[in-house]
């Protein structure tokens, strides 16, 4: 992580990281510069402020936000920036993830964050989504989705048999 | 509103009053003393926290914050301080509350915020519930409170036919 | 527990132990004095009466009660006293929950329940809670309480590596 | 009503009316002696202990309660007597009667409430099987119910073109 | 089960069993004599009318039925008798009974079941509930059930320590 | 009508029509042959089994079975024969449809019901369906479907600029 | 598989085969001829065009679609062919499959997708329902479909007693 | 229109315009020009691969897309496209929108769709997704965006009481 962060990956909890590992693997694998923190929208209020307000400036494109329950954090980092903010719902206990969900998605008009599935499978395409967005202006991003794309297609194309 | 307001009632939006202002209503009743006012967590965060920080300092002594959808209101709030806060959910358009519900109860371990039902009960609640916190040092909402629920019985067996 | 308790700490059934002693914890490590007790809504509603209308005088300042499933202690003592109540969903078995926040959150106009998230987290939540309340005239659980989250912010800042 | 009641038919407020009146229609129609009453589990709580209490001692032989929301009133009404208890969700406005269904019907091991459907329909089933429980020792209710259900199918019969 | 049965208790599957035990259980304690069978509304829609249509003349005065997922074995077997008809819905794989409970709950306005709760507390509830209705004209059972009521909550009093 | 029937469109009520005739409409327009009738899986169970039994028989190809709440009348009729049976569920009152979603399409394995959408949109799918099921042994109906596709993507390709 | 293939059986993932093959299963007890295939909407949606467009040119009759989560399989498939296609919604982590199945059932009006149960049951009601529309024009699966009936009666009337 | 467009808003039918102008209003406001169009999924499958496959080299940087229930659209221009795509869930009448929220949302692992709140506050919020994305390389945009924020923050500041 010697190069400039591209992407700033963050999430509430600790226990947030084998759900939002996936975020940092899928963009470790398409070459995506990442830093990675634990920023608590509710036991370190400032500090997220702090975050999101200087994320632009140190040069990050893109904030990944992991939560789940209440799950504040990528809701009041999208407060703090203009940068695009991805939010991963992460599962919870008892609701499976619905409230981290509810509460991630349904922004009011105003201050948008783009929301990804519950789980595991949201925080991969959050990565690969943020490599998206990184694609619009690095070729080398560009690239290597292309080739991650026409890779996964590939794999369905050759072992076509679902009793294998 | 010139005696030190003990409750702050706070509410994302002005479309949320006529949810809250049921709030305001039943602390008016009481004797309750509380200012009011928008305070947005997407749209003024920094407002937020300083509203929130500076609360116990400022004297009050519960915060009833409202908010639907996202509603990060009344978490961020609980967040910054360390005064009870209650959080109402207000009816949201197409999930009717349940958003803004899960978002406001769902808090993690650590930071609570006391959730009222959804709606205009919840915000009548939110008030009531705020005068048995202060009626645990203020006699005169207690007496206010105990005359309040007598009243309230005594409606019921006054008219005891529903088909009347 | 030989000093007069604050907090009468009440769940419906010995099984809603496992949730509701995180409750007990976080009250021990704030120095808040409680009771605990089973009051069953529907095995001992006489129980209920009585321990909600004598709450007051015995010198109790904020019940705490944990229920799932149908869920009627919190609301039903909350009928009997003017204390604040505080309502813990616990988890339950089919609907995870769901219902034992429902029934516990969606208390009609006039007769309050702050309500906490579903299960452990609520549990602990009902503590802090309670202790917040208590804070508001305790100024030794208003210091406590002040470190406690203090540490907890502190924790989350001195360790923000996710994948450490 | 000068006739012993057989059936005690109570709610949490008048504005349950226009739903439990559903209940009272069909057990006009069908020769079943009622009582109608207001009965709130949270405003009237020791009304509620002293009418379950005292049920079956006065004669009734099933009691029915409607009610919304958190709707703590035929599970509280069952703990309090060995009667069958029906219970009738009302429709709530914000969770449509969920709320109010979970709060009824997932009532623990040891306390039944049989459960009818959320608004119309719920109550004037309650009605009905009422009916059906006092036809087990009322030949008149039993034959009265005979012909209700006879009637009900030869309307379908006649009239089978759905755009008549 | 030489004596007459009171009481015909009937499920969907042979998988129902391990829910519906739980009603036999109870009536067992409580003498209440009942006959067990399967009976599914899908593979057997014959047995299901004969059965339902005959019960009233063979002697049985409640019917308890259990049923998951689309659970029409209560609604279909109330469609042929006027006897009291009672449902338990039987916990479902993914949606955990949900299903099983509006399909028995949501009864069309004519033709009632009396809905017990998801699981294994719905049928101990279910076996009581057919006790209760029994109890009006059974002196015995009627006892029974007092006993029944009073160590139950006797049960609670013993023993008011949840930690222990 | 007096061409042999193909297609039986039944439904539980006359109130289901304005949801069911869009199922008519559909297959007026791609020349089905259908019959429409009132058919209660509660009000009229044996009616029901009749129906269902001597449809093949009586020349029927597909059956298309509305209702709305506890909507039994698919599955019933999916028991009593194995002509393939398309659900339409109904919009509910309190529940949206849900409630009938959830009983038509959660079948047990061994009887089949194909489900469709909720409300209109089903109604005008199961019509569609019952044709392309008729299509695949009657020319005519596989061109008109063919004809009436071809017209749908007309459409849109004619209008494209959604502000129009 | 030497026959000519009359169901198309494909999902979008290796991983639903546990699933589907329940429909496998019962179309080779049924003497149905079917190919299998995993075709993904999202990694190859060319494929599926293709595989949808010339499903009927090929001589399939029925495609039977399996897919989780957004599960845009069925769907995607109706929309390029007139033959009947069964969806089945497989049992997704977060949301237990609720996700799926509205994203197959809740298709707009003029593209079909008949929808099975959730899971398993849904896979093998997909088989047989693919049986049934087949029955229309093949005697020996109308016959085998009449045995399989049966035979599932016979099972339930020959062990009828639920705790053997 | 006549610049370039930098971002395609498609949506699945006309009737989706009164939602998703709200993105072409806020795109109009932050000077970000886009093109708008209908595309359905499952009226014009081949439009949809043909307008997705095409977007990057026809200069398009974000694709908007809005659909409602099965809500296939947003997921099958992703699998076309490594372009980010922003999906907005239209309410729909039965579920209101909940269908076509987890329909786009819950993507799997692989291709992404970031998804905004249901209905006009997600269009709204799709718009100034797609600006911030394109403020990342657009400094005219970038500067807007600012503005927007500060006026939306100030708007507030400025009407501080709820009342008013």
């Amino acid at each position: 992580m010697a190069q400039q962060a591209q992407v700033g990956l963050i999430m509430g909890s600790k226990s947030d990281w084998p759900t939002m590992e996936h975020a940092a693997t899928v963009m470790d694998e398409l070459g995506v510069a990442y830093e990675r923190r634990v920023v608590s929208a509710h036991r370190t209020p400032d500090l997220l402020s702090d975050y999101a307000r200087e994320a632009r400036d140190r040069g990050l494109q893109v904030i990944i936000a992991g939560a789940g329950g209440a799950a504040h954090l990528p809701g009041m980092v999208a407060a703090h920036t203009t940068l695009p903010v991805l939010g991963v719902p992460v599962e919870s206990r008892a609701l499976s993830g619905l409230d981290s969900l509810y509460s991630i998605v349904q922004m009011p008009g105003g201050v948008p964050v783009g929301t990804l599935a519950i789980g595991k499978a949201g925080a991969r395409n959050a990565g690969l989504m943020a490599a998206q967005i990184l694609s619009l202006s690095d070729a080398g991003v560009a690239q290597a989705l292309q080739a991650f794309r026409e890779k996964q297609t590939q794999d369905v194309l050759n072992s076509p048999d679902p009793a294998d």
